[in-house]
């Protein structure tokens, strides 16, 4: 049995923060060494240390930073992971052009993923739509999506994600939203030919799959030569 | 074994009606005692006697003429039905306002029904759409409809009835339309509550199931008293 | 705006009792007015009196118990429904005959309601597939289940309260189960034809649906004469 | 404009045949120069010269064969193709241990595809599910088809060539089937692991599909070098 991966979660007091922490719990490949959030002081919560974001000196050693925290708290924490030399997992949304090049520039020198989806399944989903469309030129491709109805935008930025995946194969994606109940989050994309189809579906079932998927990136990335990753590459 | 329902084809030569002699010849309680269609004079194909349009005074006594024919022929057939008793079933569309008038009239003399679409299941799935509607206020309705990618209008009118449907038993649907491959038609009217969905589906593989429910129709009509039925009232 | 329904739950401690406490305190059309579970003596949480299972005399005045406990804890709660003219709905399984002939007898004194799934979605789907049965006569039935792979019993005992549905209408459905991942169940009653078919669906998300079935049946049970209903009745 | 492939079609009475012949008509990157069937003479029929099966030395020359015949048709055709270098597409089931041996030798002369399904989105499909399978470790795999409830088999054969694909992805697939009304033939391949599922369909909607696969692999076959060829590698 190998080590379990040193673990630091950045924004541990989040939706998403918090999902990290009980599901990292539950795997024997990794485990938290340590937790940052706004405003707690240096404690012990659970066994696991506690620290301020405006401490980040004080951490333990870690191999990889697991980040879902605001815009604002990124820069101390990926350059952190740049100066210590750890992998970096991101799923932090709205940064701005500066730090996208500040992402760019620390993959010269460490592993890591910026992602708005960590969903192993959508990642796979992604893949199969390109080869699909590649694969059936002339067919039909269609992308239905379905969420619940308090989600404002449309299409979802998944079901253009994987619009891209089929653009990237060839295809030309027309777009059909559904806005409904209380739904995680369906996508289909479907390619009609003659006398055939194909459709490829993703159903969220509940959102601890976002956590999952981070963690499982976590792990992989661990110990991979700098460069920026996506999901795609650590299946 | 009860006697056979003597039925007329009119439109013989369409589409419609070819499928409908093929079909009529496989069922036992129905046979077709004459075919009308435009040009042809009057001879017996396969047994069936022919007559053309403008000769309708030599057709044999029959229980149910069926018509797929064209609205300028529609006059004729509705005429010869009112003044034999006979009932009729019609799929002919564009019909004008006074051709609509003079289907009421016709009907308070024979039973008969017009419409646009006549698979049983597009029938069935409009009842349920209507009673799930009215049994679950508050739920989101929404219509996704699927139909080959020649199709122009959108939604298809099966689409605009179900939503009908739905609207009667107090939902709000939404449209959503494909237009894909060579899709004969599908339907999905879904219903989403918080924690859990209803989605109600139908497809239509061949055209041959127009015909069919016709046919259906025609034998559950004879007999009836004098009105204007929907497919639903048959089934 | 009329008055709230009065409800006691029964039950209150388990995992149902508690999404019942959680979920009747955003309703506006009921208020629970004492909670029950085994252990606990009289006192109040979040302003509910609390009343230990072996206590009811003292229990205030209330218009519907809901009780999801134990088959042992069951004959105290219906006795003192029926004593004091109260409405019940029980999610209770594992009832004896005996228990079950009590229920009978409660019947003729108060509305009641005993249930193996509260699922207002089931419930309608029930429905909708016996009427899709008797209108489809000759079409196949089939039945597919899928849940979580902890699952040890198939076919799910709604897909066989689906399949009775069906064989009311007329049809006799096969039946198919998938146990796959944490799926928390979905029912497909699909009715083929010759070149149709229609699709009848239910998804569960999350389990919660079963505890708002419950709270919505006991709103509707209430001032209704005595009996014994289905969930089918109260939609 | 490149010449098109010069076809000899062989089982051209067949209900395969006949739909090759046809569908070869639409085409303009193929042409028919000759139709092989087992009683009729050498003459014309629309244009393409007729041959019977056992004058096989007088047909004219041609870039691929195209075999819907039967297994005791089987030697001549195989025989003639590595005799003069032509490409081989076979859907030709039911052969020996001798005939496949001879296939093998034939495949170190010319290129050829010898198949049980030429649908197009199936060889996609399956191509899908092996890459699925291989990146979802551990998520359980079930797999469902639906066919007219006439067939007699089951599972399928292309489920347990899509349960084949499975396996070699890691998965451990599990099999359902449905024999319903007139389903041509419909294939679902479920991946599902914790909050997260992909389905992965394929429905066939008429048999014109596999005719049209089966030129698609002709067209693509000519050229290549010599050896045996999967519909995969031909997409």
């Amino acid at each position: 049995m190998t080590e379990p991966v040193k673990l630091l979660i950045h924004g541990a007091s989040g939706r998403m923060g918090q999902a990290l922490m009980r599901l990292a719990a539950e795997r024997e490949d990794c485990a938290v060494v340590g937790a940052v959030s706004r405003k707690v002081g240096q404690r012990v919560v659970d066994g696991v240390p506690q620290f301020a974001a405006n401490e980040l000196s004080g951490v333990p050693a870690f191999d990889v930073a697991v980040d879902f925290s605001l815009a604002e708290a990124f820069d101390p924490i990926l350059a952190l992971c740049a100066e210590r030399g750890a992998a970096f997992v991101s799923g932090t949304t709205g940064l701005s052009e500066a730090q996208r090049a500040a992402i760019a520039i620390a993959a010269e020198r460490i592993p890591l993923l910026s992602a708005a989806n960590f969903s192993l399944g959508v990642a796979v989903l992604s893949e199969l739509v390109e080869r699909a469309a590649s694969a059936l030129p002339g067919w039909d491709c269609d992308i239905v999506e379905a969420h619940h109805n308090g989600k404002k935008d449309a299409p979802s930025g998944t079901a253009l994600a994987l619009g891209a995946a089929a653009e990237q194969g060839g295809a030309q994606p027309r777009y059909a939203s559904l806005r409904a109940g209380d739904i995680v989050g369906e996508h289909l994309v479907q390619f009609a030919g003659q006398g055939e189809r194909i459709e490829l579906v993703h159903r969220a079932i509940n959102r601890d799959i976002f956590a999952r998927g981070a963690l499982h990136a976590a792990v992989r990335l661990h110990g991979r030569p700098a460069g920026a990753y996506r999901l795609r590459d650590l299946l």
